[in-house]
């Protein structure tokens, strides 16, 4: 398949996953993902070191949709506005139905009458595969520059 | 049209609205608009509600003018860079020459002798026309998570 | 050449020459660029006056290579983690195997256990040419709007 085709898929995908988790569609979240899949949050210092230390790690579909009900229940997710920049997408392997991709991203986070500043940021290491014709994350790993704020309950990056 | 190649379209004409801001050529912002529009500032919490209160509105690109001409005579624009950072492109759909589409949008601000911080975040919610085979803007509504600093002089966003 | 088709391949070289910064491969952030190039890193004031005066320039790729080498020596580099992200591509001309772009870009930097922050934005004014069919940098000029922090060394952006 030609590559600059594939990159517009890809960027519509990382385009949609953005768009769930900045405006509220958590829901539609976990359909980004293959029913066995692999979906982390890795501080970069554990990934680099090889440590399989993640503060979220969800092995299926169901786990991510356990992940939104969940966040729907506690009021972590509701008073903050957050906004993912995506940049820098590079395909790195096609074999077979699998693409090897990743990019970098930032979070900012708005919370009520303060000023914008960047929550969290780092790179997705994704393999994405052709779902009845629809790209999929089969695996979603992000990993973290960032210090997460201890205490808060993780929400998905 | 294929889809891809209205995506690489539509993602020139962003950079060149983020260029005009960026880089001081605001004389040229509003005719990347078609004659007749809608450009709007609205804090988030006022568009998920419903309210009509944007802190910016104009109808035309003569308005939009207006507003530029008014810029030039303050001294607000001048003394700060600023810098946009666009992603996440959605092409929401595709009707006869009207192209809905949306964007997560940042800009950076940088003060004489401050460090660069986050001014404003959010989407952009867009109407694309095809105007003499140009992509213009029919509206473009900036709906920001961020504070605005009270007080001081709305600018293009 | 396509125009869409071209674009896909600059995003390609700019996603890659971020990589290679931010992921710690900084051997071969001197492959991306011609033989004999220009490299300059300029405050965006000084750009705009005319004047000459860059706080980092390199004239070839072997001078490249000799400041990877610096900094590799130092220890400035290993302690931060760096995340490009750039945004608003637009291709200003093609001349001949000339290809003039600029882009908007944003560095964000995190401490070890700081909270990251915007350390460099600006534009990317670049001249790629294809050398044996591979996009590389005969020219990249990055001028930059925010306060670089005096007494630290430089490092590429």
């Amino acid at each position: 398949m030609d590559k600059i085709q594939l990159r517009g898929e890809l960027e519509e995908l990382y385009a949609d996953y953005a768009a769930c988790l900045d405006d509220g569609e958590l829901e539609r979240w976990p359909e980004l993902f293959t029913e066995q899949c692999r979906y982390e949050i890795i501080p970069r210092e554990n990934f680099d070191r090889g440590l399989p230390l993640a503060v979220m790690r969800c092995e299926s579909k169901a786990m991510l949709a356990d992940r939104v009900a969940a966040l729907r229940r506690s009021s972590v997710y509701g008073p903050r506005a957050l906004r993912h920049l995506v940049s820098g997408l590079r395909i790195l392997a096609v074999e077979g139905d699998c693409i090897r991709a990743q990019a970098s991203y930032a979070v900012l986070q708005t919370l009520p009458d303060e000023h914008t500043t960047v929550f969290n940021a780092g790179c997705y290491l994704d393999r994405v595969v052709r779902d009845n014709g629809v790209l999929k994350f089969q695996e979603r790993l992000c990993v973290y520059d960032s210090v997460l704020v201890p205490g808060s309950q993780v929400i998905p990056i």
